[in-house]
């Protein structure tokens, strides 16, 4: 599901979301999935990636603080958020971000 | 094997390391666990976070820019980047950030 984001030059945003979850699904899935299409029509989103194991990570990226603000406040995110700490989340971290520098390496070209 | 990062309060930096793997272990697995060990005795190391499924996440996470950069050079680090780009990694993105802010939740209280 998860690529490499495709991000514009820093500066911009990182929220790095890492978790633990509780047993069992309890209408996480289909929730999660709505999220990050959410997340991904709301006003400077720039691009998601996320994995799994033991430790949840979803990185989210965005052009301003404005945005990841607003993202936090929309209301449908806010009700997954309440889901999140009664239901789906045994414990969290966020941790929000300036990205300062970046740079890769891809073998694709 | 990963955890939430017992972090300090901001401002501290993270590196968001996100990659694609090429086929097979080819030695990584020992070289990644020996990556980790070695840097967590870096001066300026504070925790790392990492789990992997379709795309792999691994973010640490350092007290200062200069702790990134020394830790970048690290002879032993480099001979791993070097069979990183060589062998391991089909892609992968780095991104150099400052943690501005943090929140949690936690149910085991």
């Amino acid at each position: 599901m998860s690529e490499i984001a495709k991000t514009p030059e820093p500066p911009y945003y990182a929220v790095i979301f890492t978790s633990h979850r509780t047993e069992g699904d309890n209408g996480y899935g289909e929730i999660a999935e709505r999220m990050v299409k959410l997340a991904s029509q709301q006003p400077g989103f720039l691009g998601v990636e996320s994995a799994r194991e033991s430790v949840g990570i979803t990185v989210s990226y965005w052009s301003d603080l404005e945005s990841i603000k607003l993202w936090k406040q929309n209301t449908e995110h806010v009700m997954a958020q309440k889901q999140g700490r009664e239901i789906w989340y045994r414990e969290f971290k966020i941790r929000i971000c300036k990205v300062e520098s970046d740079y890769g390496f891809s073998k694709k070209k």
